[in-house]
């Protein structure tokens, strides 16, 4: 049962929703792009005004290397509950300029779509979460239980200080759940949130032998290092795409039945991804839902890249002097990313492979939250009221993120939902982003009613 | 003997040197990079405007969809041998660009040091031979025997049109041997021929999957290009070096006793070859000789680029769409590229690599002169005479060149040779390619007197 302020609330917000939509906008006109620093402390400024606008009290935390945090928090007088929304400020690069119908700041509205930077991924997040709490504070001078936001300025370049913050404000951060707003939703308008993450191991190889390139005709007497690297990789994966490293896989833990059940029960327009991509069948399935299934759950081994010798047009006879690859691995609970490091560079030691350099670019540890926890009950009751359906739980993102910054260190329950649309369509990180007025105003109401759920769910 | 028109002609390179090396800079000047089509229609005027100066008969002669052959002549008064010289005007590509000390068009002087793309491979041939002509033309008003020169643009890309011109001019080209003067000189200044070459196969294998670069979160998706490409490559060559199509080596034709014994004649410098590319030891080997070996004798595959997905700084989390590899394949008496070819893609279909596009963007034939030949034994002499040494006589240069077309489409013996400083060190197909001033001017004097001494070999 939702609580007496969740109405009034929802009531504020439909009675403000065009002043909700020119804030939207006018923190959508500020650049923001943390790969070229671009905007960020003023893009900060205006987040922090928006939270005090909203009643909270708010504080922006200057990052030692970083870009700052703005953090708000609101103090319940009915609920000792407190709920952690995480959410960020910055956004991705807008090149290649000339593919955008209109400014990528100009957050131009046409029709009911608003187009711009920002406007999925994820400012029309950001300041949902704080409309949602000025609603409750400005209808009912209360909001259903203690609120912390912390809205980062780094979260498109791999939230490299996330961490340290975290640990650092450990004690400030104290609360019963997080909701990271900055998902999106289903197609169709459902809503949808995940619980968990796959991990990330990402490295770079690199292997130098001739000072520069030889003639090829010295082939028998030099090595080859994008030969070295070829031999390498073919012992760390084959065709089947098993990951050959030993104890790779010790540490997977299987879906629980409750997990397989959910995922079981997601639609996958398969069909519609290979069209899209121009691909005619999904490898290794037997059909579209075995490869779901491999998606879901499978740790992964991708080449990104790979990079030696001569690569120009026509032939060049050349023995590259050097030869570097770069490799992601996904990995699911409960992989280690340092572990599995580890066992990577132990795995090039035992096949021979000391020539072969590794530099980790990138650990981010997998995370799951369990689909009993309060969080997530309160969020499914909360896509119920406000969209009319059940929202699709998905057990776990296939993609990274540093949400067991949240689980783990923090110790919380999590749930990464938002209001745009799917990702495979609202443009986000590529040219004409956008949403839609309906997306954003639905999103207010959708992160308000998940605050008023959470406060009675036990 | 000499015949009487020699000395007139070395006097005349000693007096016009100075010229001869400003004509020599300004064919350096003039890039000619067949891989990229660039400057070649300049380059090729810019060789016959040398003839002309010469007092040769000189034309450019189109080649169909390929590079013009500059092709010039002088008809001997006293002799009725002829003997063909052959050359390239094409380089190299220069990348990677800021390698490179000067501009690698600069041709620039330092000390007696001229660095600049060609100065070594082979522009320097080039004009050397040229030049050897003017000197006796100008000195005595004749040549010792008729000379038919054959200056191709597309050696860098293993000559695809030379086959077809040679076989159209076969009756113009008539000659009794064939110099071709695109080699190097051995280590200390003392000359060098070889009698053949290995042979080539240049494969480029494309692989592509999904139309763009898909977010790595796919992988279990969509097929990654890199990785089939790595696979396949595995199934060629093993970390030994043995390569694994099947009948690869069934036509391979071990050395003479008389090849073996003039490769063990052969001084190698391993030590300062290893110390020249900053190596530490040669592969598979348990001493210096047995390197050696290896490199006159063994069939090789090179991977001479690889290139897919992200390759900048840091990570970036893609599964490339496709991929692209670059390969070579040196041979040697008697493997056929074109069969080899065929067995490759063979190989690849009964692999499971239907999805690699093979392109052949070269195909060489090995070759092999006898050690006896009139045209050897000339080259001896003339290498005693300007060096003061016998020459290295090598049974095979470990590169490929277009020899076979001399031998086996033409019927004539053939030597390579040429007056750069040993390719090992003058950077030939590397940033900051160099020769000598002396390196030139002995190079002339060399090509004159080989001319000479042929004259009257029987």
């Amino acid at each position: 049962m939702p609580t007496a302020k969740l109405k009034p609330a929802l009531d504020h917000i439909s009675k403000n929703k065009d002043r909700f939509l020119q804030d939207f906008r006018t923190l959508l006109k500020q650049p923001s792009v943390s790969a070229q620093k671009l905007g960020i402390e003023d893009c900060a400024k205006i987040v922090k005004k928006q939270m005090d606008i909203a009643g909270l009290k708010a504080k922006i935390l200057p990052v030692k290397n970083g870009n700052p945090v703005v953090y708000g928090e609101a103090r319940s007088k009915s609920s000792s509950k407190t709920l952690l929304i995480y959410g960020h400020y910055d956004v991705q690069p807008v090149e290649p300029l000339e593919k955008w119908v209109s400014g990528p700041f100009d957050a131009k509205l046409s029709g009911r779509k608003i187009v711009s930077r920002g406007a999925a991924d994820s400012k029309n997040n950001v300041i949902s979460f704080i409309k949602a709490a000025e609603s409750y504070l400005k209808s009912s001078g209360d909001v259903p239980l203690n609120l912390k936001f912390v809205v980062e300025g780094e979260e498109e370049i791999g939230s490299p200080h996330l961490s340290s913050f975290i640990d650092e404000n450990a004690e400030k951060l104290k609360a019963d759940s997080v909701v990271c707003y900055d998902g999106d939703m289903a197609e169709e308008g459902r809503p949808k949130f995940e619980l968990g993450v796959k991990g990330l191991l990402y490295v770079e190889l690199r292997c130098k032998k001739a000072k520069e390139d030889l003639h090829s005709s010295y082939a028998p007497l030099a090595e080859n290092p994008a030969w070295r690297l070829v031999w390498a990789m073919n012992t760390i994966k084959g065709p089947d795409e098993k990951i050959l490293i030993k104890g790779w896989y010790d540490d997977v833990v299987p879906f629980t039945p409750v997990q397989s059940r959910l995922m079981n029960k997601i639609q996958f327009d398969g069909n519609g991804l290979l069209r899209e991509w121009g691909l005619k069948s999904f490898p290794r399935a037997k059909n579209n839902r075995e490869a779901f299934k491999h998606y879901m759950t499978e740790p992964t081994c991708t080449i990104c890249g790979f990079k030696t010798g001569y690569i120009g047009e026509g032939s060049k006879t050349v023995l590259p002097g050097s030869a570097m690859l770069k490799i992601d691995f996904r990995i699911v609970n409960d992989q280690n990313p340092r572990r599995l490091l580890q066992l990577l560079k132990e795995h090039l030691h035992n096949h021979g492979f000391d020539d072969i350099q590794v530099k980790a670019l990138g650990l981010v540890e997998p995370s799951t939250t369990k689909p009993s926890a309060p969080i997530a009950r309160a969020a499914e009751k909360a896509g119920r009221i406000v969209y009319g359906r059940a929202p699709v739980v998905m057990p776990r993102n296939p993609a990274s993120g540093p949400d067991y910054l949240f689980t783990k260190h923090l110790g919380l329950d999590s749930i990464w939902t938002g209001s745009g649309p799917p990702s495979a369509y609202s443009h986000a990180h590529a040219p004409n982003e956008w949403t839609t007025i309906d997306n954003f105003v639905n999103g207010i109401r959708y992160i308000a009613t998940i605050m008023d759920c959470y406060a009675t769910t036990n």
